[in-house]
């Protein structure tokens, strides 16, 4: 007799989808666990499907395939209906039936809300459900990264949260911290590449080539946002540094962290169309970008674009790194992430390996899910 | 008002007494986190001093500090009676003593016994109290590498268990292969490092120094056993070798490994006297190794001793690595582990640092102690 985790999904995104596939190819492993993976439902920006009655009926597994193609064909989850027990509501009535469902399992077997959607809108239905003893499973990062208030909420009960992929996709980042923190060994600095895109840009770079060279072809590759700024202004970056600071423990808005970006401001979207910042704009940041590399490499270093965290800062930016370090060797689009801590004092603990796509990313929020199965009843 | 987790200590070597410090240490952590480390119990080889009540009372903290003296001074357990209101028994009444509280606290509260041990005869008590409902946490190697029976038994209740301190010290190896694997990804290839003592050998060796030079220089800095043999025998390696290929479902005994050691049979601890090994018999083996770092030189690579985990087969031994990957470039006594997976396919996930030291392998344990907290009642 397996023990149900009953889940319902918000966003069918790439992440999303990955996620239900994930779930109906893995029965057999969970089941040999003794652990069945229960949705109940699933919405996008705009709909929610529920099962009829979400305490005995749970969507079947054909239903959940059929709307990873629907979702993949750039369908709405509304155009489903009529498939098979289920209930459809819109994005008005949505937040209120979470809720209902949230009231009737929390407090009962259980209820996880998986967050794959890449929306704040989630945070009231989060909080809500977070005070009906349900738990949380986020690759989302706006919860975190909003005010500390709704931070504050959100982790209210540390054991009912879990958001491994909203820093370094599926790779062991918030976990290992975790276990280093609840050991009693405090972390006192963190320095990491956690942009596939910058990481590649900037080691790309030192072969000698240019900015709007090495951005071109990070974009041909598929590694670049469709806007490649949304990745070189640093603020994805950020968010992942602010969700690590605050795991720290440091209490700061997105706001307080000094962002480098790697374009000024009168290269911004609000200013600029994306084809005259990637046909004349981006030339003219090759220069400056060039003379840092060269400066660099005088004293055996090379840039990296990194965040950094420490007692009481939190920076993201480019800094000057030994050649040598785990971050300086950095090839490819992995991720790097360098931990010291009391136990691991002069040299650091490193963790390192893809941190991006929606397999990786969907493997790490299954991985929360099966890690919260105590809590459930 | 915490949650109680109640803990019986078996072994109060370096790492047993490094974790209660530990457990004393993080009292005011841990009571921000709701929980209450609850020692009950504590035993060496010798005696078992229990609380008279071990539900309603525990081992008070200037009790457990002096455990930690009189041990680091070399005294019994016994050598405490009449501090405290707590019960001494003899190590042949022990086992039983241990079993009558796991039935007791087992299915009420809850009960970990956690194992710093190194020594097989926990392996009785460990699958009783398993049977019991009460959890095991582990930093002993010797039950998880006994009999495919005995491991069974442990990993009956596969949530009951944690053992990260056993592979790695406190490096999240364990805990990160459990998300891998919980999440469907299927590990393909282990290739690690596990020995601080024999990376720092291997690595030394590139700069053109001699085996028993580099052997002389890691005794004095008190990195190999006091039998420099006990580590390059490789059976220390083997274990948690064995240990990982286990974990990735290969039903192997220790005796089916491959085990490269760097001594021949003749230079064996029953055959050769440690003095004698160390000033003559450790010369003969200079000019092989030495063989072996120029020829894999000549093909840009490195020689390292690593366990290889592969679909159906585990080795132990010296590999011809790249220099520049992970593996090739590690330095001093860092272990290194590289993890391939469908996600980690290409790039493998590296997870780097100290793996060895009374202090890490103490917090591991306390990490694992702390991640069971929902199984207690």
């Amino acid at each position: 007799m397996s023990k149900n985790i009953s889940l319902i999904l918000m966003g069918c995104g790439g992440v999303g989808r990955q996620l239900l596939q994930h779930i109906v190819s893995c029965r057999s492993l969970h089941a040999k666990q003794g652990i069945h993976l229960r949705v109940v439902g699933v919405s996008d920006s705009k709909s929610l499907l529920v099962a009829s009655d979400a305490f005995t009926m749970e969507l079947p597994d054909d239903f959940l395939l059929e709307v990873c193609r629907a979702k993949s064909n750039g369908a709405s989850l509304s155009t489903l209906s009529g498939y098979g027990e289920f209930q459809v509501f819109t994005n008005s009535e949505s937040t209120q039936k979470i809720v209902d469902v949230a009231a009737f399992l929390g407090k009962s077997t259980g209820l996880a809300l998986v967050d794959c959607s890449a929306s704040s809108d989630t945070i009231p239905v989060l909080t809500q459900a977070v005070d009906l003893d349900c738990c949380v499973v986020m690759a989302n990062k706006k919860p975190l990264t909003s005010t500390m208030e709704d931070y504050d909420k959100l982790v209210s009960h540390p054991r009912h949260i879990r958001h491994e992929s909203t820093v370094g996709a599926g790779l062991p980042v918030i976990a290992s911290l975790n276990r280093i923190l609840s050991s009693g060994d405090p972390v006192h600095r963190i320095i990491g590449s956690l942009s596939g895109t910058l990481g590649y840009v900037m080691s790309e770079l030192e072969g000698g080539k240019l900015l709007s060279q090495v951005v071109h072809s990070a974009k041909n590759l598929g590694y670049t946002e469709p806007d490649p700024r949304d990745d070189l202004s640093g603020m994805d970056v950020a968010r992942k540094a602010l969700i690590l600071a605050r795991l720290l423990g440091q209490r700061i808005n997105l706001d307080a962290i000094k962002i480098e970006s790697l374009y000024p401001e009168e290269m911004a979207p609000s200013v600029m169309s994306i084809e005259d910042f990637l046909g004349s704009g981006l030339l003219l940041l090759d220069k400056n970008i060039q003379e840092r590399v060269s400066k660099a490499s005088l004293d055996g270093k090379v840039l990296r674009y990194v965040c950094v965290i420490e007692d009481s800062s939190c920076e993201v930016g480019i800094q000057e790194l030994p050649k040598d370090s785990a971050l300086g060797r950095l090839r490819g689009s992995d991720n790097v992430l360098e931990v010291y801590s009391r136990c691991y004092k002069d040299q650091p603990l490193v963790i390192q390996g893809a941190g991006a796509g929606n397999d990786t990313t969907a493997a790490g929020v299954l991985a929360d899910i099966v890690d919260i199965q105590d809590l459930f009843r």
